[in-house]
């Protein structure tokens, strides 16, 4: 490490164990290892040196964005350096003309939407994190959000990637333009590779007109499959919503003993709806099946609404500690997978609180066990292991959004074939023939 | 071939050279070598065995859909065998519910577009080829089209593949969900690699809803500057296009001179644009600058006005031979680009007639020369050379969506550097170690 140290401008490693501590986990219950150090990079430059160091001195690293992940992919491994992007946080450049900004991999989700509207525009991912996490942490996920429904998930919006490879050399991928198509898509192979093939640097992606108007619907049931059946029902009806968000009784009894929303004894499940025409259809087919409907098109009910939801994930840690589960199933086989999550929680006699980005089948089962336990319990997994299994069974997958990680490399088997591993690891042994870069996560 | 030939069922291949002859070119000027034969394959196992053949044999095998590609990445090259995936035409599965489908490469764009309709979806990527062009094409070329500004490129509605791998093995990649981070992303890699890393069998699509309304809105202009400026203005006002065409006045007279489409001596450029909402505020910017505007909210209208833009490149094709060029700028440079578009064909005094997706950014400046001439005259390479690098000075790309193929790898080296070429290749080796599928092509 002295010569690592030695290196870089002076301040930017940190090496006591108290605080690297704090650098070693995500949220996930991934047990960390102890890392070597924290480079907290400032500069493209920081993470050339750091990266051409470990090659020489075959250290691993693992990149770090805010460390909000769910997959264990920042987890820390022994003798790692952790490289932290946090403080590359620069939007060096935004362009309402061309519609795109090109950012630093520190900068905060949030905040690259926030300079976006000041033009009238958005960056449309939108994890439910984008308080917190970071756009590099979202670009090595291929994080989705509450808007993908209509506006697709991080993917859709990288342009193009500044990269440094595990050797200190630049690559620059993709372009400034709208389409393009020389060469193979390495942007598109960089996103959700969760830093086990490059730290990306710098990114320039798409940004997007803010619609003229926003509805916002939201509607109790007496049952979730009545909640299943009305997003169906708004799907094949053509609403074409930009947001389409489920929640179940255990979460919204979270959020009502958290923030007294008001919740009645009858409401088994609420939806959350957005769209950017007309609201009446989607209120009229929730109307079919639900016990209430509420329609709002003022932007501050809109945002108390969607609000609810946002609560979810700290609601449920009030209540005890939260295995956060991502499963996504094609949309017509949704009250399937809830009545299988549902079966599972029965069986293993497990809290589950499900939330679902509805509209693309993406369901967020969260397991919930006691304080205090170091990890999930034995039940817990078992549980989840068999959520996992129904998801593939109804042509689905282990991961919507989250990723692998360490969390999910025990199930990754059950979805990628021998083939599927022997290209992933091809394409690995092409960007970082050392196995420098995250090594033992994702693939 | 003999062994070859008894290995697949009766009458798959073709042999005699008047016969591949004409499987032997795309529409490129691109001169083709001489395969040994064409399979034309109508299953998978086809596909299987003229892999595991053609690997043990060492005999390169170039991947074939319509052959309607505007870059030479169909055309035969001496000693390899062609193989034809356009009679593979099933559409397997279309699901309403899960607004996806899955086909077989040889589909024909616009038939799986009409089988959508049947159900109020629409398979959203049409190039302008679409009544001829297969999906395995599209998929392979990552082709774009006139719906593109508002849904993507086929990369975008691509969830799935089935590939059959050089060697002859078979590869599952995607889903059938709307999202899914398990691993890297295959299927993105497959698109746009132009037949050089797999043999695409079936795709799993994604399918949209067809919008309740679109209004159609044909403006004409006395200069391309000011229909280029009318493109900005409608953008930055957020009107949303789901199309937006621009024709210079060389491509409406040739339009004109077929059709009678009734040109007016003044107009330099026509545009024409579509919305999924009212057309009002887009006429009203483009009578800013236009000489006249036409608001149309018929079916049949607005796919007269369509009509028109499609007819585009036959109608060319009957004043001279055609080089179809293909460059990709930020949108906001667009009049710049159409200046040095205008600029190389004086200096070189060469005919170029411009159709652009104006709302990508994405020009096809096509040359025109005389008939007769068995490849284009050294001036309009010398102007294409000079289109070329005023494109990547305004910050674009080679190609938006035609590909490189044989056409471009000539320019590859200006926009891709070594270190991009190196990883290219390296991927290559990871899925075609033997160089089998179309090699010298694309990268
Ligand atoms: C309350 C809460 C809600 C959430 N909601 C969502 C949601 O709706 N949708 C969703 O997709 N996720 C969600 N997440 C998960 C998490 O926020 C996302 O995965 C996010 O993208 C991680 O960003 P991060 O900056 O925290 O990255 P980290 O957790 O620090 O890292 C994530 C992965 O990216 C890699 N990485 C980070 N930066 C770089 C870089 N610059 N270069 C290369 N690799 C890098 C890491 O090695 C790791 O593999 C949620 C998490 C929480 C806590
Ligand atoms: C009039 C006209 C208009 C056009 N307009 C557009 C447009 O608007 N947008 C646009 O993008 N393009 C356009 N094109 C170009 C062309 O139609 C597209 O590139 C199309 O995608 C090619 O499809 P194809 O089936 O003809 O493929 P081919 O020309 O046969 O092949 C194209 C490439 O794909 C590979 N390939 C084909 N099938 C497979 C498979 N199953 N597996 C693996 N590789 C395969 C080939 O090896 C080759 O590299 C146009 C062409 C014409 C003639």
């Amino acid at each position: 490490m002295h010569d690592l140290i030695a290196a870089l401008p002076e301040g930017r490693v940190l090496t006591d164990p108290d605080v690297t501590e704090s650098y070693a986990r995500d949220r996930t219950f991934v047990p960390p290892g102890r890392p070597l150090g924290v480079v907290l990079a400032q500069t493209r430059d920081d993470v050339v040196t750091t990266l051409r160091w470990a090659t020489e001195n075959r250290v691993p690293v693992v990149p770090r964005g805010a460390g909000t992940g769910l997959a264990g992919g920042a987890t820390a491994t022994d003798g790692s350096v952790v490289l932290s992007l946090a403080r590359m946080t620069a939007i060096r450049e935004l362009s309402p003309q061309d519609e795109i900004a090109v950012v630093e991999p520190g900068v905060i989700t949030a905040d690259l939407d926030r300079a976006a509207r000041e033009h009238g525009l958005m960056y449309a991912p939108d994890p439910s994190s984008y308080e917190i996490s970071t756009i590099g942490g979202n670009l090595a996920t291929n994080a989705g959000g509450l808007r993908c429904v209509k506006y697709g998930v991080t993917r859709d919006s990288a342009l193009g990637l500044e990269v440094v490879l595990a050797d200190g050399r630049i690559l620059d991928t993709g372009r400034r333009t709208m389409k393009g198509v020389t060469g193979y898509d390495l942007t598109g192979l960089f996103v959700g590779s969760e830093g086990t093939l490059g730290v990306i640097t710098a990114a320039t992606l798409r940004l997007r007109r803010v619609p003229r108007e926003v509805h916002t619907v939201a509607a109790e049931f007496m049952s979730l499959r009545d909640a299943a059946a009305a997003v169906s029902a708004i799907i094949a009806a053509g609403c074409q919503p930009s947001l389409l968000e489920l929640m179940d009784r255990t979460t919204l009894e979270a959020i009502d003993d958290w923030k007294n929303i008001g919740l009645e004894p009858q409401t088994r499940a609420m939806l959350i709806a957005q769209c950017e025409g007309p609201p009446d259809e989607m209120a009229a087919l929730c109307e079919e099946t639900a016990s209430f409907v509420a329609v709002s098109s003022t932007p501050e009910e809109a945002a108390e609404l969607i609000g609810i939801r946002r609560l979810a994930y700290q609601a449920k840690e009030r209540i005890g500690q939260c295995l956060v589960e991502d499963v996504c199933v094609p949309r017509s086989v949704l009250p399937d997978m809830i009545s299988r999550i549902e079966e599972a929680a029965a069986r293993h006699e497990v809290t589950i609180a499900t939330v679902a980005h509805a509209g693309d089948g993406n369901l967020h089962p969260v397991f919930i066990f006691e304080r205090g336990l170091a990890k999930p319990p034995a039940e817990v997994w078992a549980a989840a292991d068999e959520v996992f299994r129904a998801a593939l069974d109804l042509g689905g997958t282990l991961t919507g959004e989250h990723g692998v990680g360490l969390l999910k490399k025990r199930w990754l088997g059950l979805e990628a074939g021998p083939l599927v591993t022997e290209l992933h690891q091809g394409i690995k042994q092409v960007f970082d023939p050392l196995g420098i870069l995250n090594p033992g996560k994702a693939i």
